[in-house]
């Protein structure tokens, strides 16, 4: 290489380490001060080993005894959970200041109460499984659910990273309920109450805002919105309650939207495709689009496969008046 | 630790473990007795490695003899498949109770002729590949389409997946076409039996069901659904005919959906963006969605950047009456 | 194993081999001639640790002095990322035939000009950050959204991918922004033009098409497609502007869909959910979609959970006439 490249490289070097000195959140470097995203999301995978202990198989331990098994992993994620919880804390009013040791016995007692709600959580995500079974006619199999069903995977993480939401965790709970939105597509907020027998099948664009509050038999479909109606407040609208209230036994079909704090969708209602509600649904509704207008223009085709389009214009449909 | 803590600790172990206890499809713990989804995935990249033997760099073997390394890779995939291929046989009603030697002959017998299809599904897929070039103005590289396009990604692993599942090999086609999922948002069951030249753009949130027909040159964009009209009857319609047939040089824009297993989109047809298609369409037809009625309010911007919302409920459109 | 299973395993590696003969674009076998995916994704990684130097954990070096990792880094970075370049640039017909002292040369100062535009780069992704956090009232941390948040990643592996878009370096920046629509279901092309404080919400479902081009203070929802009116022209309408102008200040909700070279949105304007525009907006404008027609049915839900369907007909809903 050149003294002249090299002389280049090094300037850019320069420039590039100086912009860290402009004191932007970007320039942040204080290594090991806040959560680690790949450090959480191991994280993840690990309480899937404990959740379902069958179908994940181990690699590392080469223990086959359950008991053996489980103790080792849980001793392992509760050290790390607690050193994870303990940089998160920082980022809580209450702790910001606190001295290590308050840190350290608070994430402790976190990483023990989160602990304790498994046996309710896997209580929760058996009948979540039980939904997805007795729900999806395209499957025989409820291993076949566990082992490649988004949805479940994604009522998975949002269990556990509700808990520790309800924790006041700061971060961690979204850090791992993004990991859920990247691997599914399902993007559920870590606030959001969800009942049981929950089933969410495709679920690709599937959006469940922060506080939403959703009943038991709900069964929703991809590309599901329960929302906002508008965020334009921005923080000024944080912890007030945005999002619908679903009650037990409802169904949403594909593309629909429900949007706004004090929309309630009355149990055993059923909200068709694509239907976008902003007000309350008495129980006991079906709701549905009615005659969306279609246009026809026939005899256009002409057989050939892979005809050159002669007049792009005709895709120009739905024009704003 | 504290004592106290080291305790706590052992309780919840406890806990967590007797929760094992209860005999419901989620403690399952017989481990080495399921299809090992990590396997799989990993068999998937095998197989991409072997099916582009150009594109992905061969980082284990050290030999760059095609054939050599070929046979190598065919080795290794053949040994693997037909294991997982053994594990997945015992949830067929055929093969539950069966001797070893009778599943260890039948899932050798399997994975040979799973091998056997891989040239007739490369013909396929160099057809997919020219589909894609030829539709799309956003790239000027076949070797881009290979490397980088999802939509290319998931019509591989399906038509894969496929022939696994056409030799009734329960589990690991559903395995690996919701890892294409997860990898590229677009969601095909390994049921679906799809012609050449098949090209999705975009292809987020794409849904195409178990039972659905597709001829050849057929092209989809994102957020397209071909699925069941309802699958309210659960497990009940298992088997049924529940998605549509897409005859052949069909294009079907952004956000479409076409449910039921009766309708049939004719050849040479064209389905606008988000039509909502529930019945047959003619050969030729172009249908597109006609009026959306926009409507629009002038002036209430005020030229100012990010100014705060005066009036929230501007956004409340589409109210349901 | 039999020698029977011996020879048929043989003869199908015989005819896999053989099938690569064909001399089809799948069948292209020149190893390292072409850029390496994983190693391009790599490079995505390493570019987020030198972009946020506090946030990505550094596992491989031991240097916790920033200066000294970052030098690491880069020279890390700039070694690889120059060997991508120069494979790339065999595609270019600029360089198809060009000597390895003219690659080597061009794809060194490439990479150098690349370096460059680090500074300006973060510049403009420290107001997406400020862009996301004053418009989402769900994290209350900035940290949140760097580590979490997959609009945020979106537009990161854009900005970057934009830059050698422009350098027209071939192939790389593609497979950059298809790693981020993997990662996070938003599919920006690397050509798009993006102002200043651009935040994407939710994200899942996203399409920004080659030639767009959006102002400052941007925000769009999942499942907006910023798209082209007909691609039916194909390969005949590449480098021809097919994507909208978006000017300064405009919102885009859910499931928007906004067409074509010619169409601008106004600035100031903000487009309501679900709507179709294919004609260009005045500035300042709300748009919304008027009047969905929305039909209930009440009385039908019995109150008992899980009831099965008795008529499945009630959601054929939308039915084209």
């Amino acid at each position: 290489m050149s003294e002249l490249i090299q002389n280049q490289i090094k300037d850019v070097i320069q420039a590039i380490v100086e912009d860290y000195g402009k004191g932007r959140a970007i320039d942040k470097v204080d290594l090991f001060s806040q959560p680690d995203k790949a450090e959480i999301i191991s994280l993840v995978e690990k309480l899937f080993e404990i959740v379902y202990g069958g179908y994940y198989r181990d690699r590392s331990f080469k223990i086959y005894n359950m008991t053996s098994k489980l103790a080792l992993l849980l001793e392992d994620v509760m050290f790390h959970l607690k050193k994870q919880i303990s940089l998160a804390l920082r980022y809580s009013k209450d702790y910001e200041t606190a001295s290590e040791t308050v840190i350290d016995r608070k994430s402790q007692e976190l990483a023990l109460a989160f602990f304790k709600k498994i046996p309710r959580i896997r209580a929760y995500l058996d009948t979540d499984l039980q939904a997805a079974f007795d729900g999806d006619p395209a499957t025989g199999y409820k291993d076949e659910i566990i082992l490649a069903y988004p949805g479940f995977f994604a009522i998975t993480v949002n269990r556990l990273a509700h808990e520790l939401f309800l924790l006041n965790v700061p971060l961690i709970p979204r850090i791992m309920t993004e990991h859920a939105h990247s691997v599914t597509g399902i993007d559920i907020h870590p606030g959001a109450t969800i009942g049981k027998y929950f089933f969410i099948d495709h679920g690709t664009g599937v959006v469940v805002g922060e506080t939403t509050v959703i009943g038991d038999y709900v069964k929703i479909y991809q590309g599901v919105t329960l929302g906002a109606l508008s965020t334009r407040g921005g923080q000024s609208l944080r912890g007030t309650r945005r999002h619908p209230t679903i009650e037990d036994n409802v169904t949403i079909y594909s593309g629909a939207s429900i949007l706004g704090g004090e929309t309630v969708i009355g149990r055993d209602s059923v909200i068709g495709s694509n239907a976008f509600i902003t007000k309350s649904i008495a129980p006991g509704t079906r709701v549905s689009v009615k005659n969306q207008e279609l246009q026809f223009k026939y005899g256009k085709g002409s057989g050939l496969v892979n005809e050159p389009a002669q007049d792009d214009s005709w895709c120009q449909v739905n024009k704003g008046e």
